[in-house]
């Protein structure tokens, strides 16, 4: 009988292959490339998934799949019905990105704060613009920060906001209180206190209760000269929106590392923003990514092979992250 | 008799003034509005400097002054010979602009770290570089940072690299150990380390000993991919070697808030460098500066009024700081 497969298609190195192999030897470990038609019905466990994936789950080719442990922490590619069916165990690299991310959210508010990004732009015009560069000028203390998600990630905001000195707010789904958040917020309280708030920042996955949730109507209600920024999925924000609240001040600046179309195209009306800063979706990228991801895998493999359960960031179908 | 007086030239509040008025009741307390020709004999007290008083001190008109209280952390404006004299006591607001200047610097160093500046400056061809960023963008931990001056704006910029997990290093005048420093230097062993450090940091004041510091040499010895950051005096920096060094990828990327002739002229080099990001000598404002700056002076005044002597923040002659 032949062997239950490891289909690989994450990053990994040719050390943690061999290890793989050394960790489930009652497994065949397959990288991408190695996978034939006739194995996709052997596959068991999949590191990191594909729209090849998607399309053999699609046609039910995936008979013998149990476990996918995704390589980062989105799981959009995952098809909507495995995520909520009960015979595939789920997990992803959730963590992972909470200190990278939390650096970019970090320089945007001070780069925003500093009057950086407005002294880089005015070096095309050759021109020393102290007089108003000065006028935006703010230290981060006692500003207030407003984050939309209380997870890994906007644990990791709060906490280096709060070296900062700012004040942290949190929105999550019931309110519930979490370390380095004064106060966090059901969804329905937001209204009462938006119009203080300086920074808005949105961690969140994307869920049906996420989309479209920045729209015209939120940025009317922010603080003028505040600021907001997307690190969560680009879904979530009414771009159109975005683009008249920036250029008709109603907010003051904004920082989108997602967007709904990625790559951005040429065409959007993104590009011509005012006071908005694109980051490609490079926020989240790790260093040495693979010196990260595989110790979550293995550790999960070693749980996986012994009990059959996951130890790390298996997905929750309730909270649908 | 007439009273002695007391010549506010910094930015005063009118509630501050009157406290002034009441604090120091055989005083006269005026504005520069207010000096008279007449009245220069009778200053006694200083708070903040300007050109004039530099004029009327040449003329020895300044007969009767014992203290100046400058209104900022430097004390360039303030003539050499005065203050290696010791008739005259000196304090500056040293410590109001460490907060906001080590934002600056975390700010260049993430914005940096994580492809912002690149991101800001790809807008303008409305292109998602992606690939290209990616390469760029790493993480603070593990970074080595190295600090000229350990003063307080050195300490606090080490603090914040702590917090980021960085590795800290400083450089004072005879290497003795600080605070949130995991080693000091002497100026004479810094060519040990220099080649292992990812971000190099100015924050020195105007000395003979810091000035043209960092030129062609040092930058030489620095690590390929490294980063420069001048927070200090433009005087410490050789600005035709720094161009060099950045159009020839001798350093990475470079940050200064200062320079040799502010404003820069158009014509100079320094706009057209690669990699350069200039802010216009903005890194010390504080919001609030006379929130910031009076607790200083007045707690100054008080001990000199009742002991003749100053608590906060008096200038050094030996040190020259």
């Amino acid at each position: 009988m032949k062997k239950p497969i490891i289909a690989v298609y994450g990053l990994i190195k040719d050390r943690q292959l061999e290890e793989l192999k050394s960790i489930a030897q009652e497994y065949d470990v397959k990288t991408k490339s190695d996978i034939k038609e006739a194995d996709y019905s052997l596959i068991q466990i999949v590191y990191g998934w594909d729209q090849n994936l998607t399309d053999k789950l699609t046609d039910n080719q995936l008979s013998s799949l149990k476990w996918i442990q995704k390589d980062t922490a989105g799981l959009d590619a995952i098809p909507l019905d495995i995520r909520e069916s009960d015979n595939v165990l789920i997990s992803n690299m959730s963590g992972i990105h909470a200190v990278p991310i939390s650096e970019n959210v970090i320089g945007y508010i001070l780069g925003s704060a500093r009057g950086i990004f407005s002294s880089v732009e005015s070096k095309d015009y050759k021109k020393w613009k102290k007089q108003e560069i000065t006028k935006e000028i703010f230290s981060l203390k006692d500003k207030k920060i407003l984050i939309f998600g209380t997870g890994k990630i906007g644990q990791r905001i709060a906490k280096v906001s709060r070296f900062h000195e700012m004040h942290t707010f949190g929105v999550n789904s019931n309110g519930r209180e979490i370390e380095f958040f004064e106060k966090v917020y059901d969804p329905k309280e937001v209204s009462k206190i938006i119009d203080s708030i300086d920074f808005v920042v949105n961690t969140m996955p994307r869920t049906p209760q996420t989309i479209n949730l920045f729209n015209k109507n939120f940025f009317n209600k922010m603080k003028r000269e505040s600021h907001f920024i997307n690190v969560g999925r680009g879904e979530s924000v009414n771009e159109n929106d975005l683009v008249y609240a920036l250029d008709n001040k109603i907010i003051r600046s904004a920082y989108i590392d997602v967007a709904e179309v990625e790559p951005i195209p040429e065409s959007s009306s993104l590009w011509g923003a005012k006071n908005l800063v694109i980051t490609p979706h490079t926020s989240g990228i790790v260093e040495h990514f693979r010196e990260s991801t595989f110790p979550i895998f293995k550790e999960n493999l070693i749980s996986f092979l012994t009990t059959g359960s996951l130890k790390l960031n298996q997905y929750n179908r309730q909270k649908g992250y």
